[in-house]
Order: structure tokens, then sequence, then C-alpha cells
């Protein structure tokens, strides 16, 4: 890793200006923006293709939580990290940097394509022309709600929804909305981001609402930090799951109705006769 | 592969025979069940976590198309495959081999916890007594909804709902009760199984449901064996989307409201103000 993490908008902005795009040599070296979801973190849920990826690159963008977890990948390559909740500077200078020539790799945890940067470099990258528009691929990862229901069992053997609790970019009135959905419909639902230090009342609400259509006692299952370091399970019901810890590194999945615990193992039939 | 393929119950029963529990040698050396996702098929998507299951089980089981693309992980292990909708009769067998001492991996495509043969390997593992009980490991591989995702672009950036179209196993009212209510709940919806060649007419009642809550003009991308040889890819509306070319190697993903196409890339915004 060369001119490892930055923090702030000024220190990549600084980075990034020498890839500058001149109107003079407007995009003749277009580059290559890949978007590749790491898994969970540990090297045996990275695909050979997400791996790939990030060893042709030549420079890589990540969170720098996630940059940690694949320096050995990175090696000597330009890598940029930035903070937590800079997203946007963070897409922006990969966009910039494969349109100014360079294959570059943004690494996202768990699937880009699920709440990840997958949308973000697709939408910055459409602002610029067609001309000077970098080729953007997403490769998929293992996704938090896939790690962490492997961990319960097979929660996920049916219809489900998934939701974010977070409402820094959602109207909570719709969260609220899609939550009494789902539950009316019966979904088993995976909620990422189900409470942080500041945001407790919203899985009390969603709770509540889950209560007028699922009794009591439907199986909840509770994984934090799946398939890490630290990864902790635990299983509860309707009634008691908030009481658990639970934080922004945990995924909750409440079960269906049909959804039984059996052994430990959070189990919803998919219809066979046995 | 040492004896290959089998293609029905008596088949399987005679390779299971000499693995039988015997009373007098009641689960003296338990084994242990590997449930792996292989994703799509391609060795680029499989993890390094579900290759080694793999290559260190003794039997390997699965559908027969699942394991020709795994030949070479499989060498001169034993393997068992059935054929399509024999999944009870394999998935009894790899539980019986690992109640008899054996170290078994059944191999699911995609991500075994979604839909897959998770859920079903727990339920027979259950029948049995506890002292018998094999240990069941999930290994979650890249699932047909995220490879179809990444190959559209980011639909799946804000809250989905994931919609099984096949009524073999579940109720038709229910899956229609679901459609709705993800379409009221604005949920991007991923619909698994969407059409095959017996079953053409739920998908029309689908986009019927969804056309009282969404535009004509909804984008809907259609995704034919995703990230596997042969990969199809199109971008329709919620007015057109069933004249494309859809059957069971698809999947079908309908937008949420804001859910726009542009360069070729369907795109869910997450709520960055760009």
């Amino acid at each position: 890793m060369r001119s490892s993490s930055t923090t702030g908008r000024e220190e990549l902005q600084a980075s990034v200006a020498e890839n500058e795009i001149s109107p003079s040599n407007h995009c003749h070296s277009r580059g290559k923006l890949f978007v590749v979801g790491i898994g969970p973190g540990s090297f045996d849920d990275l695909t050979p293709r997400a791996k790939n990826a990030i060893m042709n690159a030549q420079v890589v963008v990540g969170y720098k939580t996630y940059l940690k977890l694949i320096t050995e990948l990175i090696g000597d390559k330009e890598a940029f990290g930035t903070g937590m909740m800079q997203e946007v500077d963070r897409c922006q200078a990969a966009v910039d940097l494969a349109a100014g020539g360079k294959m570059v790799a943004v690494v996202s945890s768990g699937d880009p394509g699920i709440y990840g940067m997958a949308g973000l470099v697709l939408e910055l990258a459409m602002k610029l022309d067609d001309s000077c528009r970098p080729e953007v691929e997403v490769i998929a990862g293992i996704s938090a709600v896939g790690a962490s229901a492997a961990v319960l069992g097979a929660p996920l053997m049916h219809d489900f929804a998934v939701i974010s609790l977070s409402d820094l970019l959602t109207p909570w009135p719709l969260i609220e909305k899609r939550a009494e959905m789902a539950a009316q419909g019966d979904f088993v639902i995976a909620l990422y981001n189900p409470r942080s230090t500041k945001r407790v009342q919203q899985i009390e609400i969603v709770r509540e609402i889950l209560l007028k259509y699922r009794p009591a006692s439907t199986p909840v299952g509770i994984v934090r930090q799946a398939s890490r370091n630290g990864q902790k399970t635990a299983i509860s019901d309707l009634e008691h799951f908030t009481q658990q810890e639970i934080d922004m590194f945990s995924m909750v999945i409440i079960g269906n109705s049909q959804t039984y615990v059996e052994a430990g193992r959070m189990i919803t039939p998919r219809g066979y006769k046995l």
C-alpha cells in the first residue's frame, strides 16, 4: 500500500488531482472500474473473481477498515482509504481515477450490490459524458444476509424481505410502511443496520408492527460479525429479541409463520412433505 | 468421480445401504455434513471455503448437472448425483451417510441458504436422535439474485423482496398476496422461478398486480444464466417485460418507484444527495 489512508476530502482531492482529466487530453485512455464485493472479510469467503479484480487494479479504493482486511492483496499499489460516512468522496475519487485512465477497484464488504457501493459508483459515473465514462463492472460477494443465514441454519428457505432500519438516507415512514407490508405478507424479514448507539427506538417500533401479525414466539436470529473474528449468534423470539446485543455489525432475521428452532438451528421449511 | 450418477430412489438406497447405521454400532463415528453453495457455477465465483469443503469431503452429493460443473474437485471421491425433483432422496442419502460417519458435501448452486438445500438437509437431520445427528454446516455461495443484480448494474441498493413464483411447494394465493404486499411497500422485487414451460400465467398475474401500484415505465431487468456460459441480459419495463425470453434459468428484477435505467445499467438510488 503506497500513499495509504487519507481521512478527509482535502487529502483525497490532492491525491486525485494528478489524475485529473485535462480538456486537451479528453479521455484518450479511459480506464475501468471494478466494484468488488469482498464478502464478510476473510479470504475464505473471497471469490477468485473478486481477488483477481483487486490484484489487477492499479488503484484500490475503500473504507479504511476494509482495506486493512486485504492489505496483502493491495501490496504496493496505490490505495485510497477514507473514513466511514465518506462514501461519496471515495466513490467520486474512484470514478475520476478511472475516467483518467486507471484500472480501479472499489472494495465493499459483503455484496456491493446490496446496500453497497455499486449504486453510488454507477450514479457518479453516469454524470460523465458517454465518451468519458469508464466501464463499470460489479463483482458480487458473499452478502451479510447470506453469511448470517448460513450461521443460523436455514431461515431464508422461503420468500423474504430485506429492510435497512437506517433512516439517514430513507424517510422513516417509508421504512415503517415496508415493515408493515412485509409483516402482512408473512415474509421472512432480514434487517440491515438494526440498531446503533444513537438509533435505538426504530427496532422497537418494528417489533411492535410484527407482533400485530405474528405470534410472540416467532423465532428471531441475531448474528453479529457473521463469518468474521468475534462472530456471535443468538436465537430469541419476537417478544424478547430486542433485549439481545444488537448493533450496526448485527443482522437480525425474523422468521415467518412456519419458521421453527430445533437443536439451536433456525429453519424455515420450504414446504416439502417429509 | 467413482460410482457416479444414479437416477432413481432404488439406486440411491442401494448405494446408501453399505453405510447404514446398525443398532449395535450406534453413531460411534458421527460424520459431518457441509451444505455448500457453489455460486453460479464457474470456479471464478467459488469461495475457498466452499472449495475446501468439497475437497475435504469423502462423498459429494448433488443434482447431476451441478456435479458436472465441479468434476475436477470431486476427483475420485464417491459421488451421488440425482435428477431434478429428487431433492428429498438426495438430501436423505447425504444425511444417512453423514450419520454413518462420513464427511459429506451436498452441493447446491447459488446460495444453499436461499431456496436451496440447507433447509431440507437440516429438516431431515432433525429427524434423527440428538446422539446420531451429524453436525451440519452451511457454506454460503454467490446467490443467483446477487449475481443477476451485479450484471444489471445496481438494482438492489434499497429494500427488496425476494419471491419465488413456483407454486409446487407454496399455495398460489400466498404468492399472490406477497406480490401485492411487496408492490404496495415499494420494494424492489426479485422473482426466482419466474416462468416455466408449463407455468406461464403466474408472471402475468404478478405484472398486473405491480401495474396497480407502479408506472408502466418501471424498469425491469431480466438475466438468464447469470455469471454462466450463455448469459443473456435484457432491460425492459413493467408494461412489456413478459414478452422477453424468461424461463427457469432467469431472474427477473422489478425496480421500485425510484429505479432508473441509464447507459444500459439499472440503478436504484440509495438516496445520497449528489
